[in-house]
């Protein structure tokens, strides 16, 4: 029945490689000539070659015949996620609805291995160096968002992320040490809410609280970040804090009765 | 070299395969058994089984071993788009600016074949009864901003394009005339912006310009989207067209200095 001969037995080798070819294109190599995609992906010319043209007749590439570039239809695989969970689409209006409250910027992250991913952004102004969009991912050790995130995995799901994880100085005030950490992991499932103050990048301050489902468990975080010239860590814990506390439980009383629990984050 | 023997010269079905079951997973299905993937693309049972358990092994999807679906890492996929076009992060603080100003809603979007696909939004309130994402589409010609983009297409694509496309009375108001849309696109073509009132949805105004290249071709379009009742056809030409107009002019002046302009957009 199927054509194709892969390597291993149920790995499609070829598809595993056209992904790696579509995420070859970035912010430094948004362009790229076929050697460069077969540099970038350690493809022969001649594979990749395949790869690009399939990706052309599927309206994913685009080329002039000489560069190759990605078309906006990519952004229906990413889209193909954030329809089939309810989270996104949940969340928003409550984000708009506390921006419009606070006048700073609201988010809700999801935990994807050691990383957190945005998967609904109301922005204000522009108060970060790195710009975030629905899809942006930051390692979670050092944002508030993966604090609240961390702070509700079992013992052996941390141990595991921590063991794997470089606590790398991000920012000016990052946490690197591992055991400082897991003190500020305890604080943060005890209190039920996590401030980072510029430990991502300078600056910055961001204060998290858990979103949970109807089991108790946490499934995303929600966060307001602010420019630290602008919000002391006292004013993000009286003022900040309430209003984004109240919005984690409408999204959850949402999520609760949403028909696509079950799916309400992977 | 490639262990691989794909059918058709050059072309790589199972990674055509491997992204229509990424593509299969939607609002309606956010979960699927094996049965239901293969089903709903077309695969034989032990196909899908492969395709899956290759994207599960390269973190695209979960399974409880019954169910699959999504996990975050599939926003990478359209990430790799956004991060290698300059013209959402360009946009996205002069949106922001706009979106101060007028206290509405501001999007930039771009042509994908009769669609227009967005590529940076900055919501206000939930006017619409669709939720609008990045990556979300629309039917050009029911939309301003597709209306402004189909207006400077050349003659035989715009031909092309309209020959393809049935249209559907999509709003109260919506042109399904041909001859009358035509008519309508010399207008925006002649006057440099469109008005869309109520064709997309009831409620629903928007008005848009173009975002020129260099070259002075039209490679994106913004707009400003307000309800009806909030928002009379004159107001949206009087108050809202000024600031997008000038909004546009300096995305247009920051793409044209871009060092990655010649990907603005594909």
């Amino acid at each position: 029945m199927e054509p194709e001969s892969d390597t291993g037995a149920g790995y499609v080798q070829s598809l595993a490689r056209g992904l790696a070819v579509i995420r070859a294109f970035d912010e430094s190599s948004p362009e790229m000539t076929l050697s460069e995609v077969a540099r970038s992906t350690n493809l022969s010319r001649a594979a990749a070659r395949r790869f690009l043209h399939t990706l052309v007749q599927l309206g994913y590439v685009w080329s002039d015949g000489r560069v190759f570039a990605l078309t906006p239809r990519v952004l229906e695989l990413g889209f193909a996620y954030l329809s089939s969970v309810s989270l996104p689409e949940i969340a928003q209006p409550h984000l708009e609805h506390l921006v419009s409250e606070v006048h700073e910027s609201a988010s809700v992250s999801v935990l994807d291995g050691g990383d957190i991913v945005y998967v609904a952004r109301v922005p204000t102004s522009r108060i970060m160096t790195v710009s975030i969009n629905i899809g942006t991912r930051f390692p979670a050790y050092a944002t508030s968002m993966g604090r609240v995130l961390l702070a509700d995995l079992p013992e052996d799901k941390l141990r595991a992320q921590l063991d794997e994880v470089e606590l790398a100085p991000l920012g000016p005030r990052t946490i690197t040490d591992p055991a400082e950490l897991r003190e500020e992991l305890a604080r943060v499932r005890q209190q039920g809410w996590a401030l980072v103050d510029q430990e991502l990048e300078a600056g910055l301050r961001s204060i998290s609280v858990p979103i949970k489902d109807r089991y108790d468990r946490v499934v995303a975080a929600a966060n307001i970040s602010s420019h630290a010239s602008r919000t002391s860590p006292e004013q993000a814990r009286e003022v900040l804090l309430p209003p984004l506390l109240e919005t984690a439980r409408r999204i959850a009383a949402d999520l609760a009765v949403s028909p696509q629990s079950r799916a309400v984050v992977r």
